[in-house]
């Protein structure tokens, strides 16, 4: 990697470890900004060094509390382009309100383009996102958009493991994550199960099972949300009551809201490999061992670069798929 | 009801029987407008009738071919906008290119935003359409954008053959399918089932299961559109293999590109309940004798009537709903 | 008053009993919303009523949490956008942010532009506000906004009180409030006077005169927003030491952060007159019992009326000054 | 011309070897695009290299079937704005709906303007035509727009054959064609001539004149497009009637539908000089030999140069006219 | 024609004695604007009555001082727009600029656009205008523009007169101008001819000849516009030379720059028919008695009674042509 | 400094000595540019040289005649962007309509966010101003947008005089201008005074005090705009009859309309310290010889190169600064 010039990446308040080690693999100093909330609540960015004309990265995960962090970004953005920024890129790891990307009843709002077009006329020129919730949401923007997805990262996970295939099976959580499910399943190599739950007929308690075979094999359960906890840890359950083996989880983003942590303790999940994009709090580690981190600072330090330096990101796509071998 | 005023109801090429049958329902005459296309193939479109301070509603599906479709209404939209029409809502049964509504892969376009956004810069203020493909592309829109769903359209067919529920399994095609076949299962209170194409582990080949009961029933296999129809004459061998007795499908758009019919005839299937938000042409009823159409009118000039009243639209779900008890 | 038809008033979460009050006097029932808070954080709101073609004034002010009480306001403008409301009008009695409306550093945001652009673009059509800070934000709006003066109801609250006009003075508590003041001022018939900070020379200690005559008149100090209070209390003390009689404050907006409360009843303030555009929190009651609110509901429901039903404003400001006789 | 960099010129459908040979002149490789249309007749273009900052040029002329090109270069102008193209060109040297550039009637579209907003919200950043319809369609565009003219390349044609002045004449096909017709004139140091159709009074046989000295003179009629060719044919009676010699047309856009090659067979004109910015088709050539075709090439990749590479396009008009001496 | 309600027609400072005899007709008051001009030339407009939701119309011609002019409208449609104006017409019957409405040169500006631009983003929600220079620029709008052709009015005239037919011909003054012409040639049932100016070749005097049948007839030249009259006095004089009778002018605009009045009091036009788009200057009509004024005032409160009341401009179209018997 | 490269600065009528220093000082040539007025009052502007893909600036103040200055920017923009300009930047020194930031009174406009967005739909990038009137106007733009402060300058002039500390006192005209009279009287260290303008009482003459410390001191009055000098001359002569020494004015605009220089010669003001944000009109240099010139060429050519060159303006500011010691 060249030294990147005209190039800054700034973080607020969501991700500073991150950014430190994506700015290391870089090569470059974080950018100077201070996130200041005032007596009254408001909140105040300050951009501290110049960025005329410069490639801006603001790195930002929308979680909670998701509306604050989300003005953040807004108000960076408009800090920067006020400054004269030449492209401002918004790398947002956890894309906070994802899941409100459709009306499902009459008369509710769909917040995941709202937030979208809050970034658009703030002046956001790109968007990075990391595993989207619905991929249709890129198309919420209509600038460019990019989605960095995780499969190879778990992937890479269990490669380094080096588990034996015979012993492993990727589970989707339900009908709606087959797709998510199939791709790690086909990096790894591995066959795939579906958690099926249906009421055989109205009026009929539902019914759980698991399509696909399990038996004494080890799951991995894949999802890109850890929101509550409460149907991963309901389907880890019918996996085992099912005849699994050691139960492992892949999430992209843990959200773990409410008694989550706590849920997932007490479940006879083995294992929450889990990413960055949310850092986890210290009060988690106090109640479970069971979560691992990976990183995405590798990836997103490769994605910075490729989108800085204008070299086009096959090259990186290459490079993510380099360990199928 | 009572008689719409200031309202015009246009039909462009694609539904004229159609929309005749709705405003016979409103009570009104279509408006009068006309379509031409010119030796050189430019499309031109004239609006014969004053539109000044109207409610406008232009009905136009966008199948093949599809790109002249979608010209003529954007052509339309664009006179009516500038001939002073107070509101114009285009109502797009069936919505082409619904399907490129993501990045498949790099550097793709997002087609179906691309369409909203030409509808929205062309002047539509509303846009309603029949059973969308994906209910995230009503986020594409910045105006409001109204789905009609089909599943009540389906369940009082059946209700009017007063089916046997014990005799009966709705099947979803595949897994990205189980939300569309659940409601209509839940609508006709009968049991659900899935066809789980996966592959046992790679390099393996494709095996199809069917999860849920279906040994000795009449399936119904719902889908919003059938295209090639290949994936859904194969899953109807597939039911016939593990034992269904009779099998119906309800889909509600008949694209029927390629050898769609013939394959159709030459399957297993035994009924085809499609919509009229694409008719069928004339060619297709001399291969086979399998389809049947239910039509949209009714659903349709509920709706209309609702928006141009400006009367709540729960008044007709509530009413599409009364059939169940 | 006519009954007003077509129209709906939404109360979110920042002023409920003010909205209440406001129905009652247009006769008319609150909308239904709810506004949920998700587990994660996230913001929900869902319209419960039908506001296809009505007039909608949805009434919430932006004081802490700031960002959240935003987030709800554009959720709901969005929502009712795509629900096909006739006319979106925000009342924000409190406009938070407004005194970020110019970059006192370089490189700072606008944020109260960026709030500005941030309702325009989830749908908003008119903004109502009260008491604006600086009236060049009323520029930085593309439709109409309309910000209703709060000086003849603290002028009637003081006729209401046959005060003496030569006992009382008129006090702005720096330079760039004696507009503010003088308005005041005229509506009472009182004379003004002015706070005046000066370091009389660079490295000098500030010092604090009073322009004009208070020497045993009772002060009434007026401003727009009481934040911290420390300066209103400094103010007061200045006034006090200068040989004034009684203290009052007139404050539209009670912000009252941090140790606000604790500070005003230890200062020489008497009575601290405000008005419930931020409702006052039970806990300020323990504190002190300076407080006195007057409500905005009177002045909001003629707003309201007038917007509604399409009458000029001009009679409500004639009216609103036919207490002066 | 120095080896542009960071350029890639696409061809769509409608003029690969225009492209080709652009390219060649450019010294560069033409941009890897897939433009597919699927079994429903809906179009899908691939993008097959890197754009991401680069400027890029998409050559499309939107003859028939129009809409489908139309289609084509939006869609690609979607695909490249999504994939960080730096700069998007659309180049469409015969731009369909022109003659749609105003209300001949009440209640008609402006389609030509529809067109340039269809452009506009797609993504493209400039376009380049050549030899408009009417030059006011420029204004259609809030964007830079280039429009190429043809009279160099169709004087350097004639000077080529080193005509004698004293036996040739411009012509005029009608009264709104003779700004065109005198720029070649001028260009050729030639006569001009006009046609003149009027109805001496109403209800009266329109009368055909010529007006100026035709006899025993080479014509060279001037037109931009050629469609049914209908009165271009008629026109040559005309002249032929009036005593003009040998007839040849020069043509930038050749149409031609319908009947539009037979009936050119069939008249007296001799020779049709046309452009490739609409590609002769095959099945013309067996029908008639009088067409000449003279390539753009040259002019397309002298402005694509200049504009890659920020020179002024002063030097290239300065360049075309260098053959007058 | 019914009391139109919610409408208001102002004048800013063009043309009060058309807007008050338009108002007359339509039975209501010109509604209260005042135009102030502050010592530092800066342009204040002050609407002096409610707005509030109704239909306003604003009159002004934008002819010396233009851009004064110009601005009066933008500053009052700013005024408008913030004061919740229902809709806003500007009816600009003369609208300056429109014969920059293309780039002559590189580098020149497309003026017409830029003005159709900055009245769009004023918040102009439609125009109307008087026989406009070209009908492209309806085009360069993206909302209803109405143009009123003028053409009835002066066949009115002529009818008026009960000219003989056999005695009159309608002349266009140059190959641009016979469409112009032949619209009253048509509604007149006269014969027509072409002032035609072109140089037999290069290098040699231009030579300006009559097509067309003059001798002896009384010429009725048409044109849009008279600015400095140089051309259309040019044109007079050719006529006479080849044998006229009588020459009169019909011209929408006269706009009369420079040495225009003196140079047709000195011509062989004998009589100058014009409309009220632009006030003649009373010094006018001490150089010359020419002049006869047809009054607009008839055609635009039609207008404005259609627009208001929502009838359709057809009826107003047919009434127009009435006369021809 | 290097040579700026592919940087343009063009003047427009306003400033025309201004810019060739300021060209001087970057060592470029100025842009060339033609501004024509035709015989009917339309302006023209054409720009002769390329700017494609370059930095451009154009410079105008707009005072008298402000709506004919304006618009010369506005069609510039426009001639620039069709002309693929790479970047606008519109430096207005004095931005005329900046007192009409606000309504007033009821239906007002707001002008000043009006001219904003003319020159955003114009085209611009940014803009450049001296000493805006109110800051909020920074906010009218989405752009980035720098105002140029001038107490640097005021006090170098100061600082060069070696001016005895004791003896000065900076002085506010009013309290609305305390903030910019602060900035002064900090850069020279010296104190501060204000005109306090107060009716003791309503119905009661207004009284007119200083506050501060005056008597037998050098006033030094400090303002943005001096207008028609009225309530400035008034304010000097309230100073002397307060005692004070002589008196100077540092005005930043000298509009300087209607009889203000016959007033400021007549008045007790010894000195007017101006800037040639607006050059000095001929005429007043004998009416006064009070006037004193210092020229905004060296910040603003600094501030040009950071723009051109992509620098800070951090060392402009601190370069600005560096007289104070």
């Amino acid at each position: 990697m060249e030294r990147l010039n005209k190039t800054v990446v700034f973080s607020l308040t969501s991700n500073v470890n991150l950014v430190n080690n994506v700015c290391k693999q870089l090569g470059i100093e974080p950018g100077k900004v201070e996130v200041k909330h005032f007596s009254d609540g408001e909140t105040m960015v300050e951009i501290e060094e110049s960025v005329r004309g410069k490639k801006v990265f603001i790195v930002q995960s929308t979680f909670e509390p998701v509306n604050d962090k989300l003005m953040e970004i807004l108000i960076a953005i408009d800090a920067l382009k006020r400054a004269s920024a030449g492209e401002i890129t918004a790398i947002i790891p956890y894309f906070g309100y994802a899941r409100q990307d459709r009306k499902a009843r009459q008369r509710q709002p769909i917040t995941a383009k709202l937030v979208a077009n809050l970034l658009t006329v703030a002046g956001a020129n790109r968007v990075v996102t990391v595993d989207l919730h619905t991929t249709q949401i890129q198309g919420f923007f209509d600038f460019p958009s990019d989605d960095i997805p995780t499969t190879s990262m778990f992937a890479n996970y269990f490669f380094s493991k080096k588990i034996n295939p015979d012993e492993y099976v990727v589970v989707s959580p339900d009908h709606g994550g087959t797709t998510r499910a199939r791709y790690l399943a086909e990096a790894l190599g591995l066959p795939m199960a579906v958690i099926d739950k249906r009421r055989p007929r109205p009026n009929v308690v539902e019914v759980c099972n698991v399509i696909g075979d399990i038996k004494g094999k080890n799951c991995i359960i894949v999802d890109d949300i850890c929101d509550t906890a409460g149907s991963l840890c309901a389907g880890a359950k019918i996996l085992k009551d099912n005849g699994a083996n050691r139960i492992m989880c892949c999430i992209t983003h843990p959200v773990l809201s409410g008694r989550a942590v706590e849920l997932i303790e007490e479940s006879p999940i083995e294992k929450m490999i889990v990413t960055d994009t949310i850092p986890l709090r210290e009060r988690y580690l106090t109640i479970t061992k069971k979560f691992e981190v990976i990183s995405i600072a590798d990836l997103l330090s490769k994605w910075i670069y490729a989108i800085a330096s204008e070299r086009p990101l096959t090259e990186v796509y290459t490079e993510l798929m380099a360990h199928k071998k």
